[in-house]
């Protein structure tokens, strides 16, 4: 994989500075790159590197970014461009190809054309794979599923029955999409399961961490719409909506039939009470605990910052005590304005 | 799988209104259900939508809320009933039967009546498992470990060695019993590796969620009681002792050594420190830290939800300096009070 | 696996007290142990336990603490001598040998001798697999992996192409190395996915949790250093380093290109935001927010822990008032001091 400096200008449509035939090998970074590789400038914050750089060449915005630059790009989005071209230098990932003959296919499954399935997945009845799907080693497809073109799963995937993918989605190692929603009504001490009877949806373009869950619903089903991007260790619970372009990041969980709106960005850490709305356009910041449905776009926070552990402790047990403190301020301020009457009065 | 409400009022203990022979072909919500579907009404809050929606019959509690439905089932707890009857309406949801020919199966293994061995599992020397259990593709069942009747294991399941696990458990895919407890000795700058030599001892009707986590023990085994409920990616670390028939919810984890009573009820997010004995039915809310043990029955919480981030940021910023402000507000009473005697005494 | 008294104190350069022909079989606790095992004593905390112990015979620190004991090994790091005791009482723990005939094995990777491959593991194209490792069932080593002397991966692992791990590391089951970190570029609307061109390179005697993920780098590599040990369910993201010895507890996450010191403790449940730096030994307290670099060794916290619900509903009501509280609390100051004046000057 290596490509002229024009080629690449190209395919941006971005315009080259400097040697339009310089044979760009790798992406690299402003700090480390060498010179057969092209970097990015995004952030204002790291333009300084611009003059200290090794790199071949780097995509900029402005003639003016790219005066200490030998060679350059200039392009209106640098880490849009940055990210299209991040396509062209992907290696291969694996090497089978066709149906692996230790894959274990049930007659009653329709593959399309195309369709890579590695060694030991297995696909049950029913199931339906569209073109140019691939299917990482390991991965079991459960009665009755649909995944449409061009989606891809990385190993050892699981998906439960009925579950149905859109197109062009990548699911990463160990996710789980389908395995049952938590609920049980009480009896006599003991919980007697619900046995969920719903099943997963999922759009088109949508990306699935490692070790992510998303669970079926009980009674109708989960859904997650075109475009949303979910990162690793995330937890959807059952009958949970998620909009369009929505992303979520690491570690978050959802609780149960919470809708959150579309093109939402929620960060890492942040647990969800069930049966919320959250309005299109809401961004939450890191480990917040949403008890409340949110109406407005916006940004909406919960977590508090460390201390050092001596002064945080001192916080702590300030904060235990707060309702006494607001009490005998309460007091306090009659106390004074009492006096204050006397004092006037005098 | 088709009932009539007549059948499914006698399966609960219910009477029928209206007509009995209506023929009910799945389960639905008050909300979007239709003709050939039953549903139930358990919140009071929903009983607006009794007189619009679409269901063919709804579980309900009393002749009176049944009043605006042409057909019903009445009984005692429809909550409980929808429960049960959500067992009458699951699909099949693999396609296997016996043991598959792909499986590995040790010959010293030994499997009970009715057994459901599915693709690419592996089931190592000295393995138990009793009649009726069905283990899904792709599990990993290690040395010596034991499975009680009636058990299933969702595909992708990984058992170490020596787990034993009791009656009619469910555990969903990834989930992972066994693993080393975390335990290190710190020996010149370096960890030492304490050799986990317990194991994992699970009783009868518990279930775990995908991407759950159980550690064995590091001397004495970890245990989880009867009818003990897990959910998705939670995780419990060597030594945790869980009573009878708690219900911990998503992405929690408990350290090590921890004691959690019977009937506790914990909800997701959150996190408890290690060596601590929390009582009989406790309920922890979300996102909560318990770093200390609970000696009586209530409900505890720590976590704060989230407000716009502008004013959040103000309030992390005041609460920082609470100490300082308390330090300041004992001097402000004391000033106060040394006026009061002035003024007083005038 | 049975040892003398006498043969276990030399491998711990410790001294006998007592019957040192005494059979040892197993390792216990002094709470529940019997007279065929060996426990320790390490918490001073639990030293009354010495007299009522049925113990075999206990690890203690001095002649003194042996005093109560009629068979003790004394030893000056008795938590240490127990770590490695524990080496040898450990089971087999699975039942291959050499390369299991499921197993689908690339003519181009490389075994090397005495490695264990088990049940239905796959390995892809260039794999070099070295001297010792034990690879459980089902686990997917992608194309270009590399793998040091003596490394054990427990079954259901997955490593993405072209990771590389260092000798006698372990990791656990369903943990995923080298999943693509969460890089997107906003572009009309839409997530435009940013390649992961970068690896993960892993050193020596790591330990990596069950269900613990690692993402590969965007452009350079994830790294993770020497004789780290990171727990279950924890998220690495992408580009993040980690120093030497540093340990994490469990369900901690750490967002991308965070770099971390050596010899930190990290506890469990910890959040912390991307591109920060953390100093050489820094302790970080369970459940904190870490939204800043620390540039100092010491112990840092921000979690707050549980109180009765109902009390804490009323601080929670409190702390969202403090902005106004402090507001107010000023004005007070002021009025107290104007009525110190007028008070005063009588």
């Amino acid at each position: 994989m290596s490509y002229t400096l024009r080629e690449l200008a190209s395919k941006v449509q971005g315009s080259v500075k400097g040697n339009g035939d310089l044979v760009i090998e790798k992406l690299g970074t402003l700090e480390n790159g060498s010179g057969n590789e092209l970097g990015f400038l995004a952030n204002p914050k790291y333009q300084v590197q611009l003059s200290t750089t090794s790199l071949g060449a780097v995509l900029v915005k402005t003639d003016e970014l790219a005066s200490s630059l030998d060679n350059a790009i200039i392009v209106a989005n640098p880490y849009l461009a940055f990210a299209q071209l991040s396509h062209l230098f992907t290696p291969t990932t694996e090497s089978w190809a066709g149906v692996h003959q230790s894959a274990v296919v049930s007659d009653s499954a329709t593959l399309g054309r195309n369709v890579v399935i590695g060694p030991n997945v297995v696909i049950d009845d029913d199931v339906e794979i569209a073109d140019d799907c691939v299917i990482g080693a390991g991965c079991v497809i459960s009665r009755g599923v649909i995944i449409g073109r061009g989606s891809r799963l990385y190993p050892n995937v699981t998906l439960y029955h009925d579950v149905v993918i859109g197109e062009e989605c990548i699911f990463h190692s160990t996710s789980v999409i389908g395995a049952d929603g938590f609920g049980f009504a009480p009896h006599q001490g003991r919980w007697e399961k619900i046995n969920q009877l719903g099943a997963v949806e999922i759009g088109d373009r949508v990306e699935i961490g490692a070790s992510t869950t998303i669970d079926r619903g009980a009674i109708e089903n989960t859904r997650i719409g075109h475009g949303v991007k979910i990162d690793n260790q995330v937890q959807i619970a059952h009958n949970v909506v998620i909009g369009d372009n929505s992303a979520i990041a690491a570690s978050t969980a959802i609780a149960g039939s919470t809708k959150i709106g579309s093109s939402c960005t929620i960060s890492g850490g942040v647990c969800m009470a069930g049966h919320l709305t959250i309005a299109d356009h809401v961004h939450i910041t890191g480990m917040s605990m949403i008890s409340n449905s949110i109406d407005e776009a916006g940004s909406y926070s919960s977590g508090m910052g460390m201390e050092p552990t001596a002064k945080w402790r001192r916080t702590v047990a300030r904060v235990r005590r707060i309702d006494d403190m607001a009490k005998q301020f309460s007091q306090l301020k009659q106390q004074v304005s009492k006096i204050l009457e006397k004092v006037d009065n005098k």
